[in-house]
């Protein structure tokens, strides 16, 4: 029996549409990670496999697994995830359209009368977006058993609680993480397949629906770095000033110039100062500002091309630092490895819309994606992009629900050779 | 008689001591306009100048008139001025200096039994510091009937109450103000004279106590401004951003290599960006900033420089908004007219500098000060500067009480031979 098109559409826009409703924070969708908005897009999705007859689990990180059980539950399992979280005021397809699509594969296989050779899992992951508790990865490395150390004692940025209490709030168990228990065994596991938006117009301006993931970057960051120079009388002269925020913005264009220059070399990375701004409790019109905030992403695809950054960036800390008379404190760094696709997956990917007639091409991801924590646990890992012109991290993402079946149709064509 | 030089510093530093412990604020003091910290300390000024003998006198925007009735009162009379507001954690000496050393003054002239030809009257002017109403002299151009429009509407930057509410709750008048009520009549005034500390450390550069002013700045300022790009995700590339913090700190830099121009052509200006920041609500480590706010001080000494310095402001907002594909919108703008020094004073006050052995250079201030609302209002007017090493607006200035005294005994002798 064949599922129609019409009915995918009309299951996959009453759930987008449901999850919308239950997470609005206007402008846009707020599903805080171990809070209100997340517990509510959980539920829902739970419900939803509830009704499609998956068996449903949870593991120490309140992460979700609706399972289709495979012919022989003894074979690695195919997981099908995306997390379940959004950034404060986000869109409403970053994260749960990876979710949605599991479960729109699951309905197309067992259409097709497909009894799968192994299990195949969709996965609910928490606490992807890194925004909240300033860690990448929550839900799938806590799923791995690869939290990074201090994980658990992060404040949210909000509420100022730790992840751990968020955790046990959600119904895990912060201790059993703690003690580095993982619910998943990278060697039971065949593939990790995520679909996802893609944060920027590149499928658009190629007038392609979908794109098939070539790598997720590893990136850098100093989540809380600080310019420390002297406040001062807003007539001082220039010589005499220690101005932390001329600092920063010095600072800025020293790292603005070197995308500039690895752009015009084609070596594709991004540099982001998401915060950047003086110190409220001291800042003021006639004041030259004696203190300075921001954080930093620094991404690359390559190792290598990102180990060369993380020099240029010390090295131009040192050298504003002394032009501006000011001490720059990175603060602690945080790190995430570039994520290798598995080239077999990538081609299967490939394939699978030529077969269909979906227009593909490959693309690097823009940004960091769960996939990468399975590809750092030695997952076989692919990805497949929605196109989407306003990007993402904003109420204002965009993607087609004819789009998003064609990305769904190009996985589940996929897996159904994988588990045939 | 002759007053000790002992006993005018017991007097001074006990004043100072009192006004420091009045408005504590750690770090530094808070004597916030129109609020506790200035009332306190117009307070205990008063009750200096009342143990003095002195007539007390208030006007509608509640500033403080201590006079030692002249022998012919109907001459113009000479004013020692500055105002008792700080910014928020400032330093002590930053406005109350020059009204304690108009005290200072009064004493030494009766200790020499000069009983002055016109009225001397000690000014404690409110509201001087911008940074809290945004609006620059409220006090002096109160009294001069000079307040600009719309000033009276102001609010607060902490409280959210408008300046007419601060300054009934103060004992003033806004009703008067409003109705552009003057307390002072230019014609009746022979000379304003402000005794300052400096707000850069020039004259500690020099070696000399004391600077002899040769002219105010004027400013052009934008309070408000804002620069709208779009929020994306942190992997989108360069191509597709909108980034309104890169295309701040772009501006800024832009301003600052303005400034260095200036600077290497001699030509003194100053350029401060003092608060300089992306949005609380909407920022994040993995959002790129869509909004960013900031503040400008433009200043110069000649009314050409400063006109052309606008032009180049509004040619690089151009210039950044093309380049950086964002809106920036400069808000409204404040301007302060440049303050003439009255040369004939500024020659007295060298003068008897000389006459007392007392090192003194020639200075252009470096901030705005009353005195400058007096100059445009066609009053005379001359400034005394006393060294500082650690700059002005900030817990740590730094002021020798004999270098105080130095410039104390500067303009005791200038008024002693103008009313003698």
């Amino acid at each position: 029996m064949m599922i129609s098109v019409l009915d995918q559409r009309r299951f996959a826009t009453a759930l987008f549409d449901r999850l919308r409703a239950e997470s609005l924070d206007a402008p846009g969708v707020t599903r805080d990670p171990y809070g209100t908005g997340e517990q509510r897009a959980h539920a829902m999705i739970a419900e939803a496999g509830a009704a499609m007859g998956l068996e449903i689990g949870r593991d120490a990180a309140a992460n979700l697994y609706l399972t289709r059980p495979g012919r022989d539950r003894a074979r690695p399992a195919i997981i099908l995830g995306s997390h379940l979280d959004s950034v404060p005021h986000g869109g409403n397809f970053d994260g749960a359209a990876g979710v949605v699509a599991g479960l729109v594969v699951l309905r197309a296989l067992a259409a097709l009368g497909i009894a799968p050779a192994c299990d195949i899992v969709v996965m609910g992951i928490r606490a992807e977006e890194s925004v909240w508790f300033q860690v990448s990865y929550i839900g799938s490395r806590g799923a791995l058993g690869s939290l990074p150390d201090g994980a658990l004692a992060a404040k949210r940025i909000d509420t100022g609680r730790s992840l751990a209490d968020h955790i046990a709030a959600c119904g895990g168990d912060p201790a059993a993480l703690a003690a580095g228990a993982r619910h998943l065994d990278p060697a039971r596991i065949a593939a990790y397949l995520e679909l996802h938006i893609e944060q920027a117009p590149s499928l658009i301006e190629a007038g392609c629906p979908v794109g098939i993931c070539t790598g997720i970057p590893g990136n850098v960051r100093l989540p809380h770095a600080r310019i420390i120079g002297e406040h001062d009388h807003v007539g001082l002269p220039r010589r005499f000033r220690h101005d932390a925020a001329m600092a920063g913005a010095d600072l800025a264009m020293e790292l603005d110039r070197l995308w500039q220059e690895h752009e015009a070399a084609d070596i594709p990375m991004a540099c982001t100062i998401g915060r950047f701004h003086t110190d409220a409790a001291a800042h003021g019109l006639t004041i030259v500002p004696g203190l300075f905030h921001f954080s930093l992403d620094l991404r690359a695809y390559d190792p290598a091309v990102l180990a060369a950054l993380e020099v240029a960036l010390d090295e131009a800390i040192a050298r504003v630092a002394a032009r501006r008379r000011v001490t720059i404190e990175p603060g602690p760094r945080a790190r995430a490895a570039v994520g290798p696709v598995d080239p077999a997956l990538r081609v299967a990917l490939s394939h699978a819309a030529s077969a269909l007639g979906v227009r593909a091409r490959p693309l690097g991801s823009p940004a960091s994606h769960d996939a990468a924590a399975f590809a750092e646990a030695g997952v076989k890992m692919g990805m497949v992009f929605v196109r989407n012109a306003n990007g993402s991290h904003n109420p204002q993402e965009a993607m087609e629900i004819d789009d998003f079946l064609a990305g769904c149709a190009v996985m589940a064509q996929t897996v159904a050779e994988m588990v045939g």
